[in-house]
């Protein structure tokens, strides 16, 4: 098979990203997200806020990360920030297996290179995936402060929890961490967000 | 206000382009696509499809300009690609006030280094907006192909009509146009393109 004709299989494959619905919904509540766009967001928030990743960040590579992270989830779905940890064991084992399927779609060594930045990416070692990582838990946050507390509300999770995501952003970018951190502060404030369960 | 709290405003305005239609569907047919979904697809081929652009072709700046590109769409809505000459031209001045709008809630350097890259995709002069527009031609056009001739079906478009596009697809990658015109009578032959219009 030709590589054109192997990338456009993949990229056509791929398209069924837009078909798996994420727990936030969209700023207006209208719906939920599906991870194509929430993808999208990603990237965009890649280059607005590029000036907060730690010096010599390799922004192309940031922005290859985010655009795959979530195509897994066309075998695997996708699965809530704070499920239990035995659900969250199945489901880095379903993502291997969607990984393994879905990047053998391109040409070889094409596959071996993208599939390798998609493990950069969950491996969360280099400041390209640590910054990657931190706008993927950070666009969610963004998205409770204007939906009432979102996903926080809607799944009873609190402060405490969300704090624990938010040392995974100042691992990322120290700036966004700050800021993320003071989003908490304020969502406590507003009542949309509590403390801690039973509390 | 702190540079970041502008970005953030910024970042959630964007997230209105999930709302955005487009004429196409999925590849399932389930829906129409919205044109944050369709700018991550754009993403995805710029990332794959990047060893067919011009030798010396900057990536990351394809990249930004495809997740930028329709952004003005929040306020001009989209037209669909075959629409009649004066409608494009409304179209032109609404999206040009849209950019004036948006890309004002970003801090002032930034907002014109994003604009001019907005400016530089809808110019089509640099081999970089050549091949990110050769994209947008693209992604539409596969889609059709697993859709049963999908938006030209729908629309009534004519072969004539899409080489016109495929030139444009040329104009920014040889091979990706070649594809597209190999595609283009593969769409006559199964009768899901008609020849020209009264034909």
């Amino acid at each position: 098979m030709e590589p054109l004709d192997s990338q456009v299989g993949f990229l056509l494959e791929a398209d069924r990203l837009k078909t798996v619905l994420r727990q936030s919904t969209l700023t207006d509540r209208s719906r939920r997200e599906n991870s194509a766009e929430h993808s999208w967001h990603l990237a965009l928030m890649a280059l607005v806020l590029a000036g907060h990743a730690p010096p010599g960040t390799d922004l192309a590579r940031v922005m290859a990360m985010v655009v795959l992270h979530d195509l897994v989830e066309i075998d695997a779905g996708d699965l809530f920030a704070y499920a239990a940890p035995a659900e969250q064991a199945r489901q880095e084992q379903a993502e291997r297996a969607a990984a393994d399927r879905l990047f053998a779609l391109l040409p070889t060594a094409q596959a071996a290179s993208l599939q390798e930045l998609w493990e950069e990416f969950e491996e969360r070692a280099t400041a390209e995936a640590k910054f990657a990582r931190a706008l993927d838990r950070l666009q969610p946050m963004l998205i409770n402060m204007v939906t009432e507390g979102g996903t926080w509300a809607a799944h009873g999770v609190t402060a405490d929890q969300v704090l624990t995501r938010v040392a995974l952003i100042e691992d990322g970018s120290p700036a966004l961490g700050a800021y993320a951190r003071a989003m908490v502060g304020s969502a406590l404030d507003r009542g949309i967000l509590a403390p801690s369960r039973g509390s």
